[in-house]
C-alpha cells in the first residue's frame, strides 16, 4: 500500500478518451481518502502526433517517469493514413513506454463471468492469466532491410531473448501461479522450431520450477495452445510466454472470454523502479469513436489491476465485484459508455 | 494430369501408419487405371531415428526427390524423451523436406461441412484457405546462443524474408483467390511491430494486387486475425501469411473447423521441380497410437489435395465428396480407423 498515487493519464485516440473518462470516475470513487492522489493528462497519441509531430519526446518520457502509474486508453489512428504507416505511434509511444519503463510483465487475465457470452459453445470454466514478456523477443526492434525496393531485397527480424529477461518474467509467473488455487504454469513457445530461444525459455522454466515444487508445470507449442484455447480453455491457469506469442494468444483469450471489450491489462515493472501502465487490450476503434458506444469495462478492469498493483487490494476487489455484478445484470440492452460507468459506480460496495 | 505417380510414403510415428494405411487405400481406389502408379514406403520418423540414428540422410533425400509426390503421416515421438529434444525429428525430417524440396506453399484449407461440429457457438459459413509460406521467415533456422548456460546468455532467432520468397507465395495466393467465388485475399502479419518483414509483405501484396484487380485485398494483424477466427470466421476467403503466423493460425483454423483430426495440408512446390508433400495437420498422437482409434479423415483429405495437385481433379472431387458424405452421416457413433476408411471407400462414386 502506497499512500501516494500521482497518476498520468494518456487517454489517446478514438474511443480512448471515452473509456478512460469512465475508468477515472471509478478510480476516484474507490480510492481511499487518505491517498495523496493527483492526475495529470497527457495528450499523446496519433492525433497529437499528426497535430504536433511529437510521438513521445525525451522530456515527455521524463515527465511520465515522475508518476506512480499510467492509465492509457488506446493509441492509433486511421490505419489507412500513410502518415501513420509502420506503426509509428504504436511503436514510438506504446512500445517505447513498455521498453523505457521496463514493463517486463504484461499481465492479461482472461475469465468468463456470469452474464458474459463466449463465442465458444462450451467454454467451461475459463479463468487464467497470461504473463506475457514485455521487453524483448521479436519486439526488440532489431532487424533491417538489405537491397530495399529491389527484387533481391531481404528483410530480417531478430528476436532477442536474454537469460536475465526470461528469468525475471518466469519467476513472476511462478509467484503468481503459487498464489492461485490450481497452481499450474504452462510455458507456451515453439521450441521445436525456434530452438535457440525455446531452449532458453524451457531451461529457465525447468530451473525455477525446482524452487516452486507445489506448482505443476507443463509446456505447449503456441500452435497447440490456440487449439486448447477453443477446445478446452479450462486447462489453463497461468501461462508464461514470449512477447509475440503473448500478443497473439491474449487477443484470442480475450475473444473466447467474451470479447476484447472486456479485456484488461497491466504493463508492470514489478520492482516499482518505473511507473507501471494499465490499459484495455482493445484498440482505438476509430469507427465507433465519439458516439458514446464504446464499452468502458476493459478500461475499468485495468483500473482494478492498477489498484491491485498499487497495494489497494480492497479497492481493487470493490471494482472487480462491481464489474461482475454489472456484467451479470447486463442482458441485451444497449447502453452508452457513461451509462455503463454509472451502473458500475452504483454497484460499488461501500 | 500426369500419367505417372511414383509415390513415396512416409507413414512416420504414432498414429501415422494407421491413418496413412486408410489414405493409401482411398488413393488406390480412385486413381485412374491408366496411371503408372508405384508406391514406396520409407521408414523415417522418430522411431527410425531412435533405432538407427538416421533422421534423413543425403541418400534418403536424393531417393525421395525421385518421386512424384510424398504422402506423410506424422512424425514425432514421446515429447519427454530427451533424445528427441530440440525438435530433432521435426526439424531434421519435416522441415528439412519442406526446405530441401522448396515447398514454398503450405496450403491449408479450413471448412465446416454438414455433420461436423465446431467448438464455436455460431461459426457461420467457414470456407477459407490459408496459404502459409513454407521456406523462410522465423523457420529459416538462423539464430544462436551467446554465453550459453550462463546468467548472461542471449538467444537470438532471425526471421529471414526475401522479396523473391514473399513474392512467389503471394502470387500463388492471388491466383488461388481469383479462382474462388469470393475472390478475397487477406494478408496476415504484424506489420506495426515487425516493420521490416511486415513492410516487405505489404509492399509485395500491394504490387501484385495491381495485376489482380478483381481480387479484394485486406490486411489483419495476426492478433486481430485470431479474434476474427472465433468471432467471424466467414470473413476469410484466402489468407496469405508467413511461416510462423501460418503455423499458429492454421491450428486455430483447424480447431474452429471441427478439429485437427479433419485438417489436411499440402506442402507444395508449384512448379513441380521437386515432389510436393501431403500430410494431415495433426501430429503423431502417441497417446492413442496403435489402438485403431485415430481418425484418418485428415490423411484422406490430404490425398484429395495430392490428387488435385497431380492434375487428377475428378479423382480429387470423388474423394472430397465421399469424405463429406461420410462426415454428414457420421453422428456420434465411435468408429475405428479402418471402419472410417471402409465407409469413405464405400461412398466413392464411380
Ligand atoms: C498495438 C500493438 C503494438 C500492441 C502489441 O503488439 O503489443 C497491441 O497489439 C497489444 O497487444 O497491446
Ligand atoms: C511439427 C512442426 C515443426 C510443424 C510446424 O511448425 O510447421 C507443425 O506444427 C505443422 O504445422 O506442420
Amino acid at each position: 500500500m502506497t499512500d501516494r498515487l500521482h497518476l498520468a493519464i494518456i487517454a489517446g485516440d478514438g474511443i480512448g478518451p471515452e473509456v478512460i473518462g469512465q475508468a477515472v470516475r471509478v478510480l476516484e470513487a474507490v480510492l481511499p481518502s487518505g491517498v495523496d492522489y493527483t492526475s495529470t493528462e497527457y495528450p499523446f497519441g496519433a492525433g497529437h502526433y499528426l497535430a504536433t509531430g511529437e510521438v513521445l519526446s525525451d522530456e515527455s518520457l521524463a515527465a511520465l517517469k515522475q508518476h506512480d502509474a499510467i492509465l492509457l486508453g488506446a493509441v492509433g489512428g486511421d490505419p489507412a493514413d500513410p502518415r501513420l504507416a509502420g506503426g509509428i505511434v504504436e511503436r514510438g509511444l506504446l512500445l517505447k513506454l513498455r521498453f523505457a519503463l521496463d514493463h517486463y510483465v504484461n499481465l492479461r487475465p482472461a475469465e468468463i463471468v456470469p452474464g458474459v457470452a463466449s463465442p465458444l459453445a462450451q467454454p467451461g470454466d475459463v479463468d487464467f492469466v497470461v504473463v506475457r514478456e514485455g521487453t524483448e523477443g521479436p519486439y526488440a526492434g532489431n532487424g533491417g532491410v538489405l537491397r530495399d525496393g529491389t527484387p533481391h531485397a531481404i528483410a530480417t527480424e531478430v528476436s532477442v531473448n536474454t537469460e536475465y529477461g526470461v528469468e525475471r518474467v518466469v519467476r513472476f509467473a511462478f509467484e503468481l501461479a503459487q498464489r492461485r488455487p490450481r497452481k499450474k504454469l504452462t510455458l507456451v513457445h515453439k521450441k521445436n522450431v525456434l530452438v535457440f530461444a525455446g531452449f532458453m525459455w524451457q531451461r529457465v522454466v525447468d530451473r525455477i520450477a525446482a524452487e516452486y515444487p507445489d506448482v505443476v508445470v507443463d509446456y505447449l507449442h503456441v500452435d497447440a495452445a490456440t487449439i486448447f484455447m477453443v477446445t478446452d480453455p479450462s486447462r489453463f491457469d497461468v501461462i508464461v510466454t514470449d512477447n509475440l506469442f503473448g500478443d497473439i494468444i491474449t487477443d484470442l483469450a480475450a475473444a473466447i472470454a467474451g470479447g476484447i471489450g472486456l479485456a484488461a491489462s497491466g504493463n508492470i515493472n514489478p520492482a516499482g523502479e518505473f511507473p507501471s501502465m494499465f490499459e484495455p487490450v482493445h484498440g482505438s476503434a476509430p469507427d465507433i469513436a465519439g458516439q458514446g458506444k464504446a464499452d468502458p469495462t476493459a478500461a475499468i478492469g485495468s483500473v482494478a489491476l492498477l489498484l491491485e498493483q498499487s497495494g489497494h487490494r480492497d479497492a481493487a476487489d470493490r471494482v472487480r465485484a462491481a464489474v461482475r455484478a454489472d456484467l451479470d445484470a447486463r442482458g441485451d440492452v444497449a447502453r452508452s459508455t457513461s451509462e455503463i460507468g454509472d451502473a458500475i459506480i452504483a454497484r460499488l460496495s461501500t
